[in-house]
């Protein structure tokens, strides 16, 4: 880019980002995980604080030249504080030399994240709150029973599907061929949330079973009747392939993983479905 | 950016959309209008090779370094292609001195941009949609009425306050302050596209009346309440300052302005509805 950018190289890297769930902060950790960075995590703070930190990050600082922001995760690298997952994302990926190596790789790497965030993170996410995120639940079961369906037999092949045909063009093992980035980690991230309880293997035992919350992913039966298929074996082979990474494998192990709760993914047994 | 990217200046723009709609094109076609740059556009091709324009350029070129994506708009310069709206403005920002000119502009002004997007325009097309982009409006129209309401009594507000909260933060005109930005542009075009029925000013003139699809527009009417409140005034303000500006007026009135249809933004008399 002809902007001037930061080239900040001793300031702390601080994710702002409520503690309980995994959430959209679980993105950017992997990142920071995958290359080895330090980095500072107000979801480790006691709830209280943390939701202090994110309220009071949100705000313009009058000092800076950062605006409000709307809501988390937000990043602070020195003077300057963002929001927005994948824009959080664009700014560390080269400094973590995740963002390819190829000349304007990091649009085409912005791009990838950007659609499994839309597809495989929002669209989910909807389907327990089509009608509005005020509402809970329990007042919009009807209509999320009926986006579930309609999302497990419509949404989940075609995105499944596109992400077969990148790995597929790309001839992998990664989604830009060779060259491992955060997109790779995005859609892993996105997908491991489907995929906990249909895919059994020795990782699964590392999820602490006394966790009230350890079975609460969406659409478990669908992922598995997916992986059944053999149509998406490659986008299957990519999450495997994350899972094996050293830096993330010790990471996913540790307390610093945080449990999955009732966030963007849930489980409610009356809308894990499988396509007719 | 560390990446090495491109300042290829000499191939053309070449916008890839179909026409019909303003749609998320729209957002491009603006940025590069205020610019005075030139580009091409499929959607000024005969429908049928617009679609096919479309169809082509989300697939990968064997010889290229893109990958396949997902869904339009796509943008193509000279050896790059991508995909998502707010990546290719974010790739065109800089270029067309449209995001700012502080370091680390280029990030506070993609998080603007991508809340816009969110809360504007994705919300509210989910309003006619919320079950599934599948199924016909007349199949999900409960819903749909119930979506709706929620989103005109808590989100409608909760959008405009956050961006009078912005502009109040940076004092003027515009979301960074002095520095007009392509996020600037996206919060018009999405504003706009609820605001045309419910704020007269000579400007809707210019909009065929004879068109069938000229009142197509999102929830005129809690728009209208918006306004009268005076709570979001600088949001109104920015409306009307980015209207007047000379390149963007005479693009709004001229043939290259898509007309609206059947798109993002859909009027339907049940859905347009006051908070009580």
């Amino acid at each position: 880019m002809s902007q001037k950018v930061s080239s900040d190289n001793i300031s702390p890297y601080e994710l702002i980002y409520y503690g309980g769930v995994p959430g959209r902060g679980e993105h950017i950790r992997l990142a920071l995980e995958e290359a080895g960075a330090s980095y500072t995590d107000t979801a480790t703070l006691p709830m209280g604080e943390g939701r202090e930190a994110v309220t009071t990050a949100l705000e313009k600082n009058p000092r800076s030249q950062n605006p409000p922001y709307y809501a988390p995760p937000l990043f602070r690298h020195g003077a300057l504080t963002i929001s927005q997952t994948s824009n959080i994302l664009l700014y560390l990926g080269p400094k973590l030399r995740l963002a390819g190596g190829g000349e304007d790789d990091v649009y085409r790497v912005n791009a990838l994240a950007l659609t499994a965030l839309d597809g495989l993170s929002n669209e989910v996410h909807d389907c327990h709150h089509p009608i509005a995120v005020e509402l809970y639940y329990e007042e919009q079961k009807e209509e999320s029973h009926r986006r579930s369906k309609e999302w497990v037999k419509n949404r989940l092949p075609k995105h499944l599907g596109y992400w077969e045909k990148v790995l597929t063009s790309s001839e992998g093992p990664w989604l830009l061929g060779e060259s491992f980035t955060y997109a790779d980690l995005v859609l892993f991230q996105a997908s491991f949330s489907f995929l906990l309880l249909s895919v059994r293997d020795p990782f699964h035992a590392q999820v602490p079973s006394t966790s009230p919350f350890s079975n609460m992913f969406a659409f478990p039966k669908a992922m598995g009747q997916a992986k059944q298929s053999g149509k998406y074996d490659r986008v299957f082979q990519l999450w495997e392939a994350v899972k094996a990474r050293p830096n993330i494998a010790a990471y996913l192990s540790s307390e610093r993983r945080q449990k999955y709760d009732w966030g963007i993914y849930r489980y409610y047994p009356e809308n894990d479905v499988v396509a007719d």
